[in-house]
């Protein structure tokens, strides 16, 4: 996918929204495990249940990971299913990968080859190396780490004594060749600091994660966000999958879906 | 596996010998492609011919992923096949994963749990919550990424003016709650940082790719890393598991891994 048919969907679809799917088979409902593929028709349920109102799919890895070779395939199933249903979505593989250079061509291969997603989440503490593997391809996308949502994400991302590490890490990955095809994780619990990042990556697309379960404001993240080409993804996991763990799991998912994209909505109107 | 476990191996062996099964089907013998599970096969043969030279066997989680699902039942079977063989290995599972708490907790599950390492490689961006969860485990390791053998490492690993990044994550992690249950990863291209890093970890395990393939020296190597306890565990992928790439790859595996090892018993035996 281009940047170009990003934005197109963005402005088609009023939204920012990528639903996560951080697919845990603790939470699915009980309902769903007799199936053969108990994680799989969950996403699709999810997938089918929001899709008018999101831009993107992430996926997050580990919840697959932790199921060894079933989850591979659940996994395997979903991607191949966005992209055969709702190809205009823009799919993210939230993988967090970083090696050396022959090992992350290995990485780029299985995100952007054997499964089609159209980015990929990588993890910038091995340097140039353990990103440039993934920027060799055509309308593909690298997300790097910025700075992250989590509790502890300043104990090595704020190191440093003139400049942070978390924008030392995008003042050189955006020099990098090919750079137009990255794209970085800012945590939306870090909206204070996205201003200045917008002065550093005045273009780039943010994936922000956070809103939500995780206590980011949806108002902060767009005023201090948003550029012309909007520039912005936001993620949502939990508070859209998990909005009901009961058999009306896709309803409510539906719900909180299309309550996040008319806020969204609301808030671009208000920019314009 | 516990410590006394893996120094016990290392004493009986003479070896701090890790074998690394970055086994790229693109590099494995054409005959051995008609097998149903080419990768397996070869990393079967591998591990026969090795596992009396060296006390540790780490996969490179990449060039199993790089194929799919079947990439994952290559794993799943060489992990299984190393435990049921030879359940005195140390199984290292390459995989440099870091991510927040929940996220965390299943890659430690599908590490730890779904299949049985002994230990998993981390990385320290994302901070404390995404190493915890990995060290809630009895008798299993977590090696952080500290400083890295590749040509980019010092991009960020040297960063800040103080202290570099990666002695920040050296001394902050080693903090944690069960930092026991640590080792980290440090380059053995940059050997000259390791008596710095023994003031620092006097007692931890380090795990030391970069001897071969990527130019590091096994001499000051343990010139300057050697504990009492060993404390080194020396990783070697390229150079052992394609000494050759004919049918005689067992057999170069052998030679390649016996005659590291009797380089290592020498240097053990001269610093004793």
């Amino acid at each position: 996918m281009t940047r170009s048919d990003l934005i197109e969907q963005i402005q088609l679809k009023n939204s920012l929204l990528c639903v996560g799917l951080d697919s845990d088979i603790n939470r699915i409902p009980l309902s769903l495990i007799a199936n053969e593929d108990p994680v799989f028709e969950f996403n699709k349920a999810i997938i089918d249940a929001t899709h008018s109102y999101c831009v993107s799919f992430k996926i997050n890895m580990a919840f697959y990971e932790s199921r060894g070779v079933e989850g591979w395939q659940s996994l395997e199933k979903t991607i191949d299913y966005i992209n055969e249903n709702y190809p205009k979505h823009f799919t993210i593989a939230d993988a967090k990968r970083g090696d050396i250079g022959n090992t992350a061509d290995q990485y780029a291969k299985a995100f952007f080859e054997a499964m089609d997603f159209d980015a990929v989440t990588v993890a910038p503490y091995m340097g140039r190396d353990s990103v440039l593997p993934f920027l060799k391809y055509t309308n593909k996308f690298t997300i790097v780490l910025g700075i992250t949502s989590n509790d502890s994400a300043s104990d090595f991302q704020m190191h440093g004594e003139e400049t942070p590490l978390y924008k030392e890490v995008l003042l050189k990955t955006a020099t990098y060749p090919f750079a137009e095809r990255l794209m970085y994780v800012v945590g939306a619990t870090k909206a204070d600091a996205l201003s200045e990042i917008r002065e550093i990556l005045p273009n780039h697309f943010l994936l922000i994660p956070g809103v939500g379960a995780q206590g980011g404001s949806l108002k902060e993240v767009l005023h201090q966000g948003l550029i012309k080409d909007y520039g912005l993804l936001i993620n949502s996991s939990r508070g859209i999958i998990f909005a009901s763990e009961g058999n009306d799991f896709a309803l409510k998912a539906k719900e909180a879906a299309a309550d996040l994209q008319k806020q969204m909505s609301t808030l671009l109107q208000e920019s314009i």
